[in-house]
């Protein structure tokens, strides 16, 4: 198939943007893709692959931006039921207590996800797939967290695990046994990190290697929460170094609400990503610009809890660092399946152009889950996945919000329509 | 038609929602709405109406929330071309005179919209109407304003009202030839002012009433945009001044940017709403709470801008005033069609709970366009304009953001599906 006349073609070739090079977008005018077995088999200028595949199917992207699939590096995608109420709630004015004392808060979701049934679960996780792939998502990071049990985890990673193999959204998974302290363990936080390292993390490797159809595929990532009232320094240390020990690449949720040290753990520690990364120092900002550790920036989190802070962007940039964007996606903070809206949202509030913010949720997304070798950009051997927007000029991202500007989406070469503007006479 | 089983119905009767009891869902558990001739002819319980019509035809609205279709009171809707470069300008950090050398500004759009064939015009309005009717609004104020001259802004008057007779989407037009001082009186906006008042009012006037289609339809309003480098408080006050005396019903953009006194203005003439508000002052307040002008938050415009100051909502609302919501749709400050988006950016932005912001966007947002005798609620013998989302539970709207959570849009009675997660193999 060949993909032709693009208004715009953004390659996001050359691998992932490092500090000032954000936002390198490698745009190609009149541009095509050819795509052959679900990869991409070459990039140029529409005139030159019509002379050179004049047999091949096409598929008219006329007054349309083509550029890679948005990759989504952090999400909270399986859970069960909602805290909509607890939102009314804050909206009031209520305070966090005053949520507790609801029964609200992460342990609500908890309760509800451990209750929920497998089949349950997917349902309702596959809605929200399903929108994040309508909006142009084609690869996410998905994470465990709301079991808080070895068992209840697993079925979360099930879940995940069930629904990439539908497809077509692609779901790279992270256990995070180390979301929070389980309730079991309120009293006892060193007693639930112990149990994480000696049954949780041993337990996830020793299913991962029992399953053929996992054979050869990467390990799932291990993330931990280092914060107040949830894990301190030295847990998650404790925690990612286990992990490593075991072979699992590593994530950290750093800074979000208070700087114990996790970025320049996880920086130490070799983690792919540290994430949130509000309230985080000069000194990690510096550790962040020399590392391969990537910074990804979650502003949908702040913004749903109209907070006015948000991860010194433009900082980490001048530090060398290498800056992505993530929804978040979860049912606490940010109930956000869009990264068309991220990218509206980093340029406002972390002070990116619409091609820093779009270079960020494609190559540079890719790199904070170890997988820009097969997606993120659009060059010759690499997966199919693109968009094609509606819209003939890529500052339209950013520029516009609150809508979905994706016309298609195609996935390892399929083609799935999207429709942000047409309603069908029913 | 019998829409049934609707796992809340809310109808939002009663009135407008003054001060404090803003936010009165008039919540039907259960509940079922009686469809006949395009208007409502019946709301209640679903066993009730279903024993009292059980030939009627049925929509089964399990699982969902149906509401009034949203009404947005406050857009430029119709322009042509778009400000993407200039976004990528603000965004990188130029400032405004950067811009204005850069031929950017609210000119560049005066410019391709007298530029425009009615045609090209009419395309491109399209497609943001269409947009928002996918989103659930079923009436929208939009105004001309990129003309600036007679003939241009006659031309953009005319198609709004081309596009109303379309459809789906309702719209009720506003005369904005006072958005800008037309470039040809850059020296002299005294002159523009004169113009608009002494040709450009009654030039409309007297083409309304020469048009048989529009006989018996209210006239369309007369807008002033009040603030610095544009009408200043005389200037304003002479052309609504004018515009009353000529019969047009009135609006005014206040506060924006400076207080020039525009909101009391408004009040003193009573104008139907005043829209921005946001350097609004004790006095400002204070009169609007004793009036019937609806104050109209726009918060996609300080959003759009990344500015961190809005509307006075809860001091509005303390005040005894009638307060809406709207997108302020334009290609400057904020490129947004979708009301649940400002539903859930007013939650977090102007401390309104799911429920005020609901109101705010329905009965409230009819009365700012005086027309709530027909449309943004759901009681008997009004026109059957309403929503069907794909959540159980009223408060996912404003909780969740970024996506489009509505099924089916009902307007005048006619079903039309959406599918905000829906993508099909192409």
């Amino acid at each position: 198939m060949l993909i032709h006349s693009a208004s715009q073609l953004l390659t996001l070739q050359g691998g992932p943007q490092r500090g000032p090079d954000l936002g390198t977008l490698g745009l190609i005018e009149n541009g095509a893709v050819l795509v052959r077995d679900g990869e991409i088999a070459a990039i140029g200028q529409t005139p030159t692959l019509l002379a050179a595949h004049p047999d091949e199917p096409r598929l008219d992207a006329s007054g349309s931006v083509v550029l890679p699939g948005l990759v989504d590096p952090h999400t909270h995608l399986v859970w069960a039921g909602d805290r909509a109420a607890e939102f009314e709630m804050k909206m009031a004015g209520a305070h966090y207590l005053d949520i507790l004392a609801a029964g609200g808060g992460i342990l609500s979701t908890v309760r509800a996800s451990r209750a929920a049934s497998p089949e349950a679960l997917l349902e309702q996780t596959r809605a929200r797939a399903r929108r994040m792939f309508a909006h142009g998502t084609t690869t996410v990071e998905a994470k465990t967290g709301y079991g808080l049990e070895t068992e209840s985890e697993q079925k979360l990673l099930q879940t995940l695990l069930a629904l990439d193999a539908e497809g077509p959204l692609e779901i790279v998974p992270t256990f995070l046994g180390a979301h929070a302290v389980a309730p079991e363990y309120r009293t006892d936080p060193q007693g639930y990190t112990d149990l994480i390292c000696s049954e949780m993390l041993p337990s996830v490797l020793a299913w991962w290697h029992s399953q053929p159809a996992l054979a050869g595929r990467p390990l799932p990532f291990v993330d931990v929460f280092c914060e107040n009232q949830a894990f301190d320094l030295k847990q998650s240390k404790q925690i990612l170094t286990k992990a490593k020990e075991l072979g699992f690449p590593l994530k950290i949720h750093a800074d979000e609400f208070d700087n114990l040290g996790g970025t320049s753990l996880g920086v130490e520690l070799g983690a792919a990503s540290a994430d949130h990364l509000v309230k985080t120092s000069a000194a990690d900002i510096a550790a962040l610009g020399r590392s391969e550790t990537v910074a990804v920036s979650l502003p949908c989190t702040p913004f749903g809890l109209a907070e006015r802070e948000y991860t010194p962007a433009r900082a980490i940039l001048e530090a060398g660092g290498i800056l992505a964007v993530a929804t978040d996606c979860n049912p606490g903070t940010a109930w956000n399946e869009s990264m068309q809206f991220v990218i509206a949202l980093a340029c406002r509030a972390l002070k990116l152009t619409p091609a820093q913010a779009i270079a960020a949720a494609t190559i540079n997304a890719a790199h904070a889950i170890r997988r820009a070798d097969r997606v993120g950009s659009l060059e010759p051997g690499k997966q199919a996945d693109l968009l094609i927007l509606d819209v003939p000029d890529y500052r339209q991202l950013g520029y516009r919000f609150g809508t979905n500007l994706v016309r298609s989406v195609v996935k390892r070469g399929r083609v799935f329509a999207v429709n942000g503007e047409t309603v069908q006479s029913a």
